[in-house]
């Protein structure tokens, strides 16, 4: 793992989630790598953490995490916005999707699946096999086994935000995205540090 | 249905929860109703439309929702964020919570759960029954049968966010919010117009 970046304690790992933010799912199989972009995953349970993500049958991120049982979520900062968009238009079946869209990686710790640079927060995790979920719905579950921030966008269980290339975003429509936006805290917000 | 608000065609109805907003989440059995905050919801599939929400199972909404196979998502404006915040931390269990947190509420049209007045699209979704997702995960797969939106905010398959105080927003963690952010539009966006 790079070491400008920090582990997140597991059983926190879902506020990388909780926002809502757009992820590149990465996978990884018999020597093929791929990246696409996903809005439809969220936290399912908090300790052991689990995931969901939805994955189109049609891809090529479909047979790899079949086929490895392991992805990672990737969440990107807008400086990536651009790329973003383009890993989630284009197939990986038509050629090296990282080289296509100049996303970079580096290693995860825990799965084979890569991890992508100037992504703000990352998630590797292991798929709990689940047929009728996987075929019915294209819906997989994950439990995190890993899970690392950039210290200066997420510590001490918080966003920060410090600058505009590294808010997360949060897709949209027809290549539009929003920046996640002004942090406020509500009125009773000191009955519920948690 | 208020008149002042409009129709969303149901094969567009993911973009409401495409961008990861906080929902509430209404529902009613044997003439009780109730309203809960939840950030673990999101779209599952586009047409027929289908959405994925996680209910604790020891909530009242739980119990009404196991009752009458129904509820609503409804996204609250950032004007009721304090009630969002309020209906997120005390239990129906303990009282009416609409009295108790302020929110009111009008009909829905398909399902007996009722809207929030305040939130700027709803959502109305009927339980595809799943006895492993419910029981094992606290996981509820449904149909969203009707969707609605505050014409001003949401049009044309968009979200305009006319004023603050209808901003969409996202939960964080400990009281904290975040607002939707700033729209952008990436540099190939005319290629994804769908």
């Amino acid at each position: 793992m790079d070491k400008q970046f920090k582990s997140v304690a597991l059983a926190k790992s879902y506020l990388l989630l909780n926002h809502g933010p757009v992820t590149l799912v990465t996978s990884a199989s018999a020597g093929r790598s791929n990246v696409m972009a996903a809005s439809w995953a969220m936290p399912l349970d908090f300790d052991p953490p689990k995931v969901l993500l939805v994955i189109d049958r049609h891809t090529l991120t479909r047979e790899l995490v079949e086929a490895s049982g392991e992805f990672a979520l990737n969440l990107p900062g807008r400086a990536i916005a651009d790329q973003v968009l383009a890993a989630g238009s284009v197939s990986g079946r038509d050629g090296d999707k990282f080289a296509r869209t100049g996303l970079t990686h580096f290693s995860a710790t825990k799965i084979a699946a890569p991890l992508v640079r100037g992504c703000v927060a990352w998630l590797e995790c292991r798929v709990i096999p689940n047929s009728a979920n996987q075929l019915g719905h294209d819906l997989f579950i994950a439990q995190v086994l890993a899970a690392w921030a950039d210290p200066q966008v997420f510590s001490e269980d918080r966003w920060h935000f410090p600058d505009a290339g590294r808010t997360t975003i949060h897709y949209q429509a027809g290549g539009s995205f929003f920046s996640t936006g002004e942090s406020f805290a509500c009125q009773d917000a000191e009955s519920h540090q948690k």
